[in-house]
């Protein structure tokens, strides 16, 4: 019986003790990861509840049940967890606009898509992580990666307020406004969304891009109710 | 000549020596809360550009051309300079919310003033500080009573759309999601704006406001343009 799903991988080592009390490397290798992993979700949820500099590393080991020499293994200090957490939230807003660009249709279905996947990673504890820390928490050399990204995910969002103008879905507007009034509002649903709370992230999401796409005001005429 | 516009203080008090080196105590207490309110204000400025965490006595200190004991005649420590910044920023909140309820009008034209008064005091020092820095920073007991004010602003603007879809003006809609999306838009302008930058408060508050209330979607059915 095999402990990997990649016979080439035993192939090129040398021949393993099956009964041995080590994994093979592969595995090794992912089960790291997956511990790396519950180390930033574990840190994002107490950087949300608490705030970044409230939350010491003594605090992620205590939720981990492990001792923090243990994190050491896996990250190096606080800002390298923050990072972590923050790049993930910001791939996963990456990811969700790329696959919103590979679903096609017009500008306007992109950019419903495009609210929709970041109307909902904010409300999960990378998002939200990215939300709630401001980037003056880490240094200047990593906040310049960091505004880089999010200036990525800024221009998408223009862009796809200039193609919706264009293709006449949208009104006419100042696009740079227009998509910083629509990330700001989506944006601050991380700043107050409660997981368990009266609205469930969906309702949220659905509620906000109708707020935003139609607008506040009444377009029809108000009826004549006196 | 006198040192005060207030003569009546002189007659409770000693008669002064007009050739006193030491100013009249209302004069005083004038002059000591214009330097609280120079710390304050020095201080909002280095918490929005660096982060409170970054933020020190010392820096605020320099900034204002003092050594750190002097500050301590003004303020106990960082956490009251905070609280200090951020209850300003509050009150102008409420103030310019009594205001616009005070001027009248439909509850569209008062809520379409609370939303200026919002954006205008989110670009200023004490309001962005409000926005920039999370609750998180400061103790439990005195987070109650932020989070007390930020509920008292957030239920006027429920209650304006409230009274709004009432009145016919605004599209009938859930209140309380709908006072989050626009306080979340006008919030995120404290975040990104950046004085001196490319649009005035005026015009980001009036774009915002247009978007807010009009939407995004194109209200009269597209032009065939092909």
């Amino acid at each position: 019986m095999n402990h990997t799903d990649t016979p080439s991988l035993h192939a090129a080592s040398a021949p393993l003790d099956e009964d041995s009390p080590w994994p093979p490397p592969q595995q090794r290798a992912q089960q790291r990861e997956a511990k790396r992993q519950a180390v930033l979700s574990a840190a994002a949820q107490l950087f949300n509840e608490r705030g970044f500099h409230a939350t010491s590393l003594d605090d992620i080991a205590a939720r981990l049940g492990v001792s923090k020499p243990t994190l050491y293994y896996y990250v190096k200090n606080k800002e390298e967890i923050l990072l972590g957490c923050v790049r993930q939230g910001l791939q996963l807003m990456l990811d969700g606009i790329e696959d919103s660009r590979c679903g096609g249709g017009s500008a306007l279905d992109q950019l419903t898509t495009c609210m929709q996947v970041y109307a909902r990673i904010v409300t999960q504890d990378f998002g939200m992580c990215l939300i709630r820390v401001g980037d003056e928490q880490v240094s200047a050399d990593n906040r310049g990666e960091l505004r880089r990204i999010k200036a990525a995910i800024d221009h998408e969002f223009r862009r796809l307020v200039t193609q919706g103008v264009e293709e006449g879905s949208l009104a006419p507007c100042d696009p740079k406004m227009t998509a910083f009034v629509i990330g700001g509002a989506l944006s601050w649903i991380g700043r107050w969304y409660q997981p368990g709370g009266e609205y469930t992230p969906e309702q949220i999401a659905s509620q906000c891009l109708q707020t935003l796409l139609g607008g506040v005001l009444r377009r029809d005429p108000p009826a004549s109710s006196h």
